[in-house]
């Protein structure tokens, strides 16, 4: 039995047959509307999430399965004092598959060695988010028609930003990748992530703090929200959220088929005129984001 | 595409189509149980209101259709400061139609402005709540045979409550109606409505404050909830509440044939040993409610 | 029309024939997963409890029906003020079976008064939890092969256990059945079930303070949560809780057959290194309850 617990439990063949049966889903969605007939996914989400559990009730809705769970913790008795170990042993009579959003960091990772059945993080803290890795992935890859040899910058909040750590990571397995990290100095990308992923693998990369004058190079621009609640306190918070806005002015200077990605919610990091430009892809990655949970569901489940 | 933010949006003759379609479904209810196989509805309730979130689904479930949704803004993420506009972006990725219920007037509409899938409106504040309307429309026309020719009396809170506005708005359409309004007069029906409504459309109206001496002449009594929500101090509350109650010694009074609507929850405005009374009405108006959200999905889904 | 409010609202013929529905449910899975296909359960939860509102769901889902409710008080509109008798005859519009879980003692009682669909009580305060009590009646039936002729041991809080409470009752009714009740002085059976309940009936039964002492005679062992909600003070809780917990080490004086059972949550009365032994049978209970309530939601829908 598999589970989704980090987004590099995936090697790059398992990942290409994922993106290949999410395209093959997009386009033949009869064929796998009635698959899941009889199964059912459990989200757990011990804090809301409300467009990451709709995503994954929306794919396996689409997938002819069926849906239980609770949407906080508030409304689920786990006040109780139940251990994430017995609540997946219990929640595994109820359901084929679970997908568990949690506050603290390793709860997936504990429930998936007492669970009957396969567990998919839906996000563990600060710490892994693997299926918006494989929404990214499956976004660059329809947006370019590759994976490889792209420059990708990435802008915001890059030290507390967990979507961007495991792109950064998936995307160093690929070839002819560079990256731009574009942020704040308070908010640069972890050293880690440089000495021992991407120095490693000899992978090039800059760190710059103006959009502007880097926007130019890029293939993808990956914006990300500054999280308030990531902050220690307000006023640093007030003082950097609205330092990297894209807007229609900065687009100006970008490639004409360069790919504006976003994990959503956005606040303000992203003018709103710019959901016009046929370079901004964060919808259509919404999009992409319940089909590649479906291609997902149907991999733990056995199905293909 | 279609979406229902306003009563008023619907035309007489599309209501007609619309009153018809629920009524062929009422009759036929093999014929549209799996018209909407593998279609879904988002339930984006803001606010609580489980009565109205439960009558989306059953209609949709009814339809052979699934859903998805938040139940309240605290089970949902909402808090993380994403627009109406982006929500409902993302959830038209998701669902096929959305019911929205919210506490902000307005919210629904601009909605509609941005969703990719059509809108229903499920109350938005203190402004409307369409649906309640095509209930009581329902109600009426199933209770007495005809929407014209009607003497009918609205009772209690007419100056905070919209059902009453939209239902006055939506009867005026019709031919031979004549309304009775009975209230305290804190709680009159708004003088916009009379000069601008009914006085232009020459539709005769009395604004009585007395349930006991009118009752007589009506042939629909539409009770109202003194809503706790609406009042600005506890003490006009609890001076006002208790003041237009029907039970049976009042009802000894009314014509034989009088329809008593409600469109719940009921406090006390409504003595439980009328319950019995063939006028009551009001149960069969919440079946009514989710035969006409049937109607509504088949039309903006445009399945029939 | 039949509701189950109490667990002795069923005979024994009764029962044997809704265990034989549930053991032919388990054999012959396909046979009855589109059974309940147009169907909809109700789940309204006055207050949270996800294991028990999950096995309701999944129950109903694995018929093939479908699933509405709320989850918890706050995200309903019941304070609104609503009663519960107008409550259910408006979500009998919406569902053809209802389960009710509720703070309040008689509550369900109440509903089933007036409600135009079944009614299954999913427990009401300390009174009723019947569908606990078929659970567990389930799995002794498939760990021993019978119902009768059984030392039973429970073990922990048997002065608030509802679930404790209904266990006695119901199984008083087979024959050569003896009682080993094991609990500190202040959490003894209530006095009213000896007298009223086994003296009638001349059942045997014993009262102990020592699990160690007492559970190599015992054919199933029933353990309970010491539950916080249940005490006056938090110093009584605390000396209390931990008082009687089953481990590997007690377990070696009890039977190589004896079965361990367990209506969860535990917080700490069995050692997870018991969960292995095969005695264990309380995550197989679980599945149980999810059995037995298919078999129920048939018999209450007629459709078997």
């Amino acid at each position: 039995m598999r589970h989704l617990i980090d987004p590099m439990d995936i090697s790059v063949e398992e990942l290409d047959k994922l993106l290949m049966l999410a395209l093959d889903i997009i386009d033949h969605k009869d064929k796998y509307s009635d698959i899941c007939k009889g199964k059912k996914i459990a989200t757990l989400f011990y804090e809301p999430s409300t467009r990451t559990r709709l995503s994954f009730e929306a794919a396996m809705l689409e997938l002819g399965g069926s849906v239980l769970g609770f949407s906080s913790a508030s409304s689920s008795s786990v006040s109780k004092g139940e251990s994430i170990e017995d609540t997946v042993r219990v929640v595994g009579c109820f359901a084929d598959v679970i997908a568990m959003r949690h506050p603290n960091e390793g709860a997936p990772m504990l429930a998936s060695m007492y669970s009957p059945v396969p567990i998919i993080n839906a996000g563990d803290g600060g710490h892994n988010h693997p299926t918006q890795t494989l929404t990214d992935l499956l976004t660059i890859f329809r947006e370019k028609g590759r994976l490889d040899n792209l420059t990708i910058g990435l802008c915001g909040d890059l030290k507390f930003g967990r979507t961007v750590h495991s792109l950064v990571k998936a995307m160093s397995r690929y070839k002819g990748i560079k990256f731009v990290f574009i942020s704040p100095k308070e908010l640069k990308i972890p050293s880690y992530i440089l000495q021992e992923v991407l120095d490693p693998a000899g992978i090039p990369y800059e760190e710059v703090t103006s959009l502007e004058d880097n926007i130019s190079k890029l293939d993808i621009l990956y914006m990300t929200r500054v999280q308030r609640e990531r902050f220690f306190n307000e006023a640093d918070y007030v003082r950097l959220k609205d330092t990297y806005i894209l807007d229609k002015a900065k687009l100006s200077d970008a490639k004409p088929d360069m790919t504006i990605l976003h994990p959503l919610p956005r606040v303000n990091e992203i003018a709103t005129n710019v959901d016009d430009d046929p370079r901004a892809a964060y919808f259509r990655q919404v999009m992409n984001g319940k089909y590649v949970r479906m291609a997902l569901i149907l991999k733990l489940l056995e199905l293909v």
